[in-house]
């Protein structure tokens, strides 16, 4: 009998994707779901972007550059200097979307059995790039009483051991939507300086900060070897079928080796580099509306939240997730319940266990993460709905 | 002091990147450099299917399935079945390019320090690929004097231990340009079912047979559990920079295996997807006057090569590669010279040294690979070259 691969077997599938399918029987007897499961932005992706796409004149389809187009990387220096990052288009590598990037960065930095710590909860994606690079993620806690701030230093230096080689960052954070302050990112340098680590900072949501500024990875003075951005155009400019992201470091090293990973794959997909390209040349106002509507969005879902007795939901400063604590027994078997047993007015809600995001078992038991990528009044029917649910929920546990 | 993985050092460079500032020097002295060494088709695009990207009017640019489009996946069913490939739209996983389907198969099918048995000179960056998953490729020889058949199978059985968990059949091969035959695959066949091995199938080059049918690995009847199809549509209708592939098993544990890899990077490339769903319905004589033009150039190519005192060059069944011997010392220190030392009526040609195929040091000395992807005016203009340098090249040896 022939068998996978034991990586094959302790891959982890998506956490949300076992309740699919009772998202879509919800949907064949009639109920209305609203998915607040997911990251896709319901915004429109530029027109102006899609054009840039639409009038292509390539003859031919070739191969770009393994490295990405030459044009598109230097457009992208113009895009990291108007965030106060100032790189070369030599320390670029284009990626099939972000993804791409943070598998190269485990492979380039990482051999196996190396250890990378990351806060849980934490994107739970992190996990599977782990497993296909071999390499051990030792999380260490963050909590919801504290909104997800940075764990203390301690924690970090108990986690550290001889084989630890890095620390992940996102920030803003999926799935918490934590904004990491100046200070804790210099508490970051401080660690990764001490202890000799990679600081991998995901940085998908740079945009979308509500309260404060963001704090790149790349400003850490002092810290530039140690530091990979691994970046993606996907939510930034709603292109997330693009798959273009990118790698990037002034550690001319870590470029070298994750360039012949990015040579073993020929090139990242050309036409999205087109539209990332032309991306760069939205008016800089172009996030302002886009902001104010997420933050809209973000204000009510919280506010609404908050208002349903037992329920605690920290108000996060950026991306467009938000994690909150309800009173129940189990967010797994909730999430099921609301999709297969429950209905108000017709509809229900999708919502994300954050057990998938905890690497600890027995964590985030009571959690659950809402994407606020619907437009208000969908949000305010998927609160009707988790707000009726919640007072008849049989496994109801303050 | 940071240091990169080990992986991330042993992973190897492209063969070719190091002729590359050889050739960038050529051309800046003003010498023209005829382009042999890099399978990118000069073919054009068709341009019905570049339009009906530039038609697409997708308002958000959302992820596709993490198997690919269902539309798109539906379509290659069409495709596969007048290839007479009997596969459901279940069966397929769409993968950024042919390069993704790979790796996932080593990651789905390998655990760390297992075997992959591949005859070489093979594709180099299956070694890229191998390192990533951690796997051992074992090569076992084919020769140029039998214009690269596939090894006898007491070769393969040789090399088969414990460890041993798949052969990868290139099919036409890069870079031999060889095209396995009926009874070949049926040999392999065997192979897999006697031992009990996955057969990984790489028909990037399907369409491009010149002497005979081609025998796909799904038409082995008896085998459906053990073969892994890795497609792309890069070659077939030159459209390299798509980066779209297929990840194609009726091997339904195989299947779900890779499709949790396929989730971890959320989905493949959309704009490509579009392409290629357009692309099958190409008239069906749309290979025709592609597949007259390279056998054209094959002919001039493989008459050329062989009407130069010293040099052997078997008539390549398939693909746009040939592999030629030729009276020299080293090829990589030939390839060099014929970018740095030599010119003639102004102009030089650049070729892939063949010790980046071969695994086993030592080998392919002698042997370089030669694309032609150029039309047939510019591959009787670098013959000249090649013949011309022959005469003077300072390393001869016969």
């Amino acid at each position: 009998m022939l068998t996978i691969s034991h990586r094959g077997t302790e891959m982890p599938a998506s956490p949300i994707r076992k309740l699919v399918p009772y998202a879509e029987a919800a949907k064949k007897k009639g109920t209305k779901v609203y998915h607040l499961n997911i990251g896709q932005p319901d915004i429109e992706t530029p027109p102006s972007i899609m054009d840039a796409v639409r009038q292509c004149k390539l003859p031919v389809l070739e191969y770009s550059h393994s490295a990405g187009n030459e044009s598109y990387r230097r457009k992208l220096v113009e895009y990291y200097a108007k965030n106060n990052i100032h790189i070369t288009h030599n320390d670029i590598i284009v990626t099939a979307g972000g993804s791409e990037a943070i598998l190269f960065g485990f492979m380039a930095c990482l051999d196996a059995g190396d250890e990378v710590i990351i806060p849980e909860p934490f994107y739970a994606n992190y996990n599977g790039f782990a497993i296909q690079a071999d390499v051990v993620v030792k999380p260490i806690r963050s909590n919801i009483e504290t909104g997800f701030a940075l764990p203390p230093i301690e924690d970090f230096e108990k986690a550290i051991t001889p084989r630890t080689r890095a620390i992940v960052v996102c920030n803003p954070n999926n799935p918490t939507g934590y904004l990491y302050s100046r200070a804790e990112m210099e508490t970051l340098k401080e660690i990764v300086l001490k202890h000799n680590l990679f600081l991998f900072a995901d940085e998908a949501y740079r945009e979308f900060c509500y309260n404060g500024e963001h704090t790149s990875a790349m400003h850490l003075t002092g810290a530039e070897q140690h530091v990979v951005l691994m970046d993606t155009i996907s939510k930034r400019y709603s292109a997330c079928g693009g798959r273009i992201g990118a790698f990037i470091t002034k550690n001319k090293q870590v470029l070298d080796a994750a360039m012949k990973f990015a040579q073993a794959r020929l090139s990242p997909p050309y036409f999205a580099q087109i539209l990332g390209e032309a991306a760069v040349d939205l008016p800089d106002n172009y996030f302002d509306a886009i902001k104010a509507e997420y933050e809209r969005r973000r204000n009510i879902l919280v506010e609404r939240l908050n208002a349903m007795p037992g329920v605690f939901c920290p108000n996060p400063g950026g991306a467009f997730y938000a994690m909150a604590k309800l009173p129940i027994d189990d967010c797994d078997a909730f999430c099921q319940w609301l999709l297969e047993r429950f209905e108000h007015n017709g509809a229900t809600l999708m919502l994300a266990p954050a057990t998938g995001f905890y690497s600890t078992p027995g964590l985030g038991l009571q959690e659950v993460r809402l994407a606020y990528v619907l437009n208000t009044d969908a949000i305010h029917a998927a609160m009707d709905c988790l707000e009726a649910a919640l007072k008849v929920y049989p496994g109801r546990k303050n």
